[in-house]
Parts: structure tokens; sequence; C-alpha cells
């Protein structure tokens, strides 16, 4: 594998705006508007399309899928799972953002069924994870976890090497393995819980990542940039109203410098 | 009742920190991102959950619920009818915020048949809530009222004694009243009426002190604090574009002293 | 026809501030809260209203409408319709936002339908107009434009003849013509292409224009400003993800002096 270092991915962010590639979203409805301004501030061209009647042929030109189940209907599901399985056809990578998942049985099982469609990632926060992994008890709080990202890494891994997908458990550090790698991102800040939908932004830009790279090298990629870029962002602003927009600013102007000096990579094997 | 003074709001402001109660809002399209900033800016944690398939197991896990009819359509009232019931039925408060009530036959008949599914506290503009009281004659234009709150507060104590809730007007000065005592607060700025979805972050804001104190107390906390954050936020920016940053940014920092600069707190009898 | 110069503009801007329009909007769920913001930092008064038990009430009492296909689905476009037809029916302007048509089947006929329906304005980037003109070959990037504005001109100028609407092409210069007229707009930034929703924003902006004058004037003074506040906001922001609060702030205090010195407007028979 890759080694994961700040060049690299400073690289890839490069490769990303580049290539600007197409990110098919289907996601919530809170987070639709940051996941598509973040999208842009790294240079890929995001797109929201979750219609039954034009998921699929959307999925077909997209270079990469997001699905959040954030706030979830039964004809969204309907759309997720035509836009997965034709992304998968393609072998093109979608990541899966499980949100809430454990909260309501709604949700958990929808998830568990998203799961089996082949994710290339999967992205949640502890309880999330720990709830898809079937490890949980009663782990989260609707939406929040309530557990630390260090508790979900066996989960996680248990996940990954289950699904093939790689999980990405975020929290105080931030954590992807395939199972048998694991990338840890020291980054962020604790502010950034306090703004709504920053962690469903950062599976949108996972997807922009996954469309130039492998799976691992992706997710450690967007986690760093991203983390960098929050904690940049964080440190320059006022209080959480004013981060979402700061975050976007920081993605904009992203390079190795910032990265360099707002994020710790590391690796080593589970 | 407890007198509502700058020092007992600022204290239910801290229990609301301290409690982080889960918040469940069932909220239009608009409002859904600013309601959630708002509610993690004071220290709740909220969800956006309103699928019919999940919204009754939710308000079982939530300690309040909002409901908005701001962007209505058949599926979503069903979610709200089952949600209220079930909060309801678990002695959860639920707070309704009837957006552009009259300005539709739909929105009409949708929040009279929500106000006896007995939410706790109800929340609107002059034109809405004499709408609601049924005492309206042609009085809003879409979503913004033409009239004042002053002029809405007999029609809100005839509401608030005919339902059993607390009702709450706002406009240049806010009122809350359940049939007895109106409490007032003057705050705000405005600037506040030129950026949207400011009220109904209101009414979310609303649900996260009704998940820790009675009605009327919640509600008269809401519009001090609220206000005040408004006013600070208005003074600080340029514009009304900025405002809704600023507006969680001083919601986050908020305290005795800023509530005491920005909000004059009265109560009387009606 | 009117001469369209800063001054004029600067005088249709003050009647919309006086008038405050009332502009219902059916748009996606990305553009909405700017969309909404845009309008009341002009001085119009907008609302979200799309379910089709009440799109046609509402469509009685507004002054323009604004629809937007960016995020379909089949209810949504049922809405769409019986709003187009009753506001039609009433002899009142609507505006079509054909976002990404050309990008799947289902967008380009829903937009062709659309374009039907007599629009009184048609607002596109150079890809979306090539598509709905019939003179498209692959000339979209899901919802961006990978073509100039310039070389969709043409197609511009038979679409409005062919339909009897005054279209509109952004991009890096601005075009609206009504097949006869040609209205040029440079102003704008490029920075306004890394956030989301500032086409629909513009789009919903020209509802308001057109709510009190006639559609071409409507659509190159909309431009003009919105375009002119563009610019100032990019100038006086750190990045893209600042500019969309900038970009209200300065709607909102757009005047003769910020129109006259961000917006060149020229005019010539097409």
């Amino acid at each position: 594998m890759t080694t994961l270092d700040v060049e690299t991915v400073s690289g890839l962010l490069e490769r990303v705006r580049e290539q600007k590639p197409l990110v098919q979203n289907i996601t919530n409805y809170v987070a639709m508007t940051l996941s598509a301004n973040a999208l842009l501030a790294v240079g890929a061209s995001p797109a929201m399309v979750h219609a039954i009647d034009e998921v699929e042929d959307f999925a077909t030109i997209a270079h990469a899928l997001v699905i959040n189940i954030g706030t979830l209907s039964p004809d969204w599901v309907e759309g997720m799972r035509r836009a997965a399985k034709r992304a998968v056809s393609l072998h093109k990578p979608w990541v899966l953002d499980p949100v809430g998942c454990g909260a309501t049985p709604y949700r958990t099982d929808t998830a568990a069924e998203l799961v089996k469609l082949q994710p290339a990632i999967i992205r949640g926060n502890a309880s999330e994870i720990l709830s898809l992994a079937g490890a949980a008890v009663g782990g989260g709080k609707g939406v929040d976890s309530t557990a630390s990202s260090e508790s979900a890494i066996a989960a996680a891994s248990a996940l990954a090497e289950r699904t093939g997908a790689v999980v990405v458990v975020t929290g105080a550090t931030d954590y992807a393995t395939d199972g048998k790698a694991l990338i840890s991102v020291e980054s962020g800040d604790p502010l950034m819980t306090y703004s709504t939908a920053v962690g469903c932004a950062l599976s949108a830009v996972t997807g922009a990542f996954a469309a130039i790279t492998s799976p691992l090298i992706a997710a450690g990629a967007a986690l760093a940039v991203y983390g960098a870029a929050g904690q940049a962002a964080a440190r320059s602003c006022q209080g959480p109203g004013q981060l979402p927009a700061a975050l976007c600013d920081a993605l904009y102007r992203a390079d190795t410098a910032l990265i360099g000096q707002h994020a710790v990579i590391a690796q080593r094997v589970v």
C-alpha cells in the first residue's frame, strides 16, 4: 500500500482539482448544501439526484456516488438501491454514510440492506459503525455518537472484513481501515461537532477522492484534507455558525502547508 | 409561576447545555439546516426525522418534538400526526410552528388539525396566530406577517385557553401566553426579517427548552435567549447574509451578560 | 424597448423593495435557502410551496412563480405543472430554471414539457440552454456547463423565438434575449462557480423582477443587480464558503453605485 503522507495527500487533492470528478449524492436535506459546497471547494462537481426516474442514468455518468441515510423515506431508499447497484455494475465506487444507524429499526434495517450492495467505503461515527457491525448496545443518541472512535476500531475492522468495504470511523481521532491496514488522522476541532452536516459533507468529499484513487487511500486522504481544513477553519472563526463557510474556504485553499500544519497521519497494521 | 428574569433564563440555558436534550424536528426544507445549527449552538442534539416508517420510534427516544408546516406534503403530514400522537402519549412536549397558516386552505386546515393534537407550545407570527385562532381576515402575505404582534395578543390568549397550549407570537416585541400570564420580550432586530428561517429556528430552540422545563417558562426563555442572540448578531454583522451564522455564534456564547444586554423581559396578567 | 442602463436597473430594484412581490418557488432542496435569502435581500417576499394540494392556491396569491428542476421527483413535477398553468391563466409571469437539462432523459423530458407551459423567462447555463434548444451534443457535466455562454446565444435566440419566452444564458458574460434584442451583462466573478445554488438563486431573483416589469427588462435587471452583487461579494470575501452570505449582504445594500461599479450592461439586436 502507498504510504499516506502529507505530500501524497496533497497530490491527490491536486488530482481531484484537475479531474473534477462528477459526484452524485443521494443525501439528507440538511447536508445537501454543505455537501455540494464542500465538493465544489475541493474542485469536484457535485450533483444531488435521487429520483427513481433518473438515479440510474445519473449513476452512469457520475464518477462516484455518495449515499447518506440522514433523512430517509421509502421512495428515496428505492433510489439509493438502484443507484448503488448501477454504480457497482459499472465499477464505480460508492460511499455509504449510515446516519443515525441504531436510532430506529427503519434506519438500522436500511443501513444493513445498503451495506450488502457493496459500498467501497462506509463512513460513520462510532455509534453508527458499532451498530452497523452488530456490536452496539444502545450506543447512540439520535444521530450523535455517545462512544469514542477508538472504541469502534475493532468493529470497523470486522465490518471491513465482512463487507469488503473500507470503513471510516470519525471522532476526536479519525480512523480508516480495510481490515488489514489502519490509517489514523489526528486533526479537526471540537467546534466541528457544533455545526450540523459536517460529518455528512466529509462523506461527500470522500466520494470525490474515491473517484480518483483506491478506497483506503481515498478515505485517508479525505480525512486528512477535511480534518486539516476543519481545524484551520475552527481556529479562524468565532463560533460554530461561521464554521461551515470557513471550512469550505479552507478546503478551497488547502495545500501541503495547510494539511501538514493541521493533520497528523499515521498508519499501522490493525 | 417562576418569575422569568435574566438569571433564570441563563440558568435554563445552562440546563439545556448540560442535559443536551434530543430534539426531533419535522420541519421545512428551508429551515432544517438553521434549525439544526441553532439547536447545536444552544447545546441540544437535533435530529430531522419525518418518515412514517420511523417517526414514532424516534419520538419515543426524543425529549421533545418540533413540527413546522413550512413545506407541506401529504406524507409528511401523516408523519407529523403520528409523531405528535406518540409524543403526547409519552408525555413529551411538542411545539407547533404553523408556517403560512391562512395562506392556503391546505395550510390552514393542516394547522387546525395539528392544533388538536395537543401541542405544548404554538409559535407563529401575528398573521399565523390570528388565522389559527380563527380571527384573521386575509391577514398574511404568504409566510410573512402583515400584522403587528400586539394585534394578536387577544387571539393568542384565546387560542391558549381553547387548546391548553402556550401560544407565542413573534414580531417587533415577542409574546408568550398560557391565557393567564403574558410574558413579553423586547429583543431582536429588524435585520432578522431579512434572513429566511429565523422564526422557524426559534421554534426549534423552543423545543430544546420545552424538554427541560414547563411550556410557558420554556417559551419565554427561548424568546429571551434567541432574541438576545439575534440582536447581538444583527449588530455585529454587515447584512442579512451573515446573520444566520452570527446568530448561531451568539447562541453558542450566550450567557447572563449577553441576554441581559440584549433582552428586556416582562410579565403580567393577560 | 427601454434602454437598460444602471439608473434604470437601480430604479427597478427600488420598485422591488417598495412592492415586495410575493414570489412562489418550487425549487430544489439545495437552492431553497439561498433562493429565499436572496429574495429577502432584494426586498421580495419568498415562499417555498410545492405540494399538489396547495400550489394552485398559492400561485393565485403570488406575484410571480419560479420553477427549478434541480432535484426532481414525479409528485413535484405534477406540482410544477399545476402551478405553471395557474400562473399563466392569471397572467402572472413564471421563470423556468432547467437545471441539469441534458444530463438524464428524465431531466431533459421534464424541462421540455415545462417549456411548453409558457414560461415568461428561461434561465440556464450554456449546456442547459443548448440542450433545451435541441442543439446540444452531450454538452454538460451533470449540472455544470462545459460550454461558454457565447456559444449558446444562437440557441437562446432560437428558443426565445420558438417559445415566446425571454431566454437567459449565464456564464462569464450573461445574456438575455427575446429573439430580437440581446442584453449582455459583464459582471460576476469566477469564485461564484465554487458555491452551490448561486445560479438557482439568480433565477429566484429574476422572478422578483418579473413581478414588477416586462420579461426582457426583468431578466436584464436581475442579471445586472445579481452579477454586480456577486462581484462585490467575491472581491470582499476569502473564499467560496463566505460567498453566499456576502452575496446576500451585497444584494441588500445594492444601489446605483454598487451596480455601476460592478456591472457593464450593453444591448444590441441579435
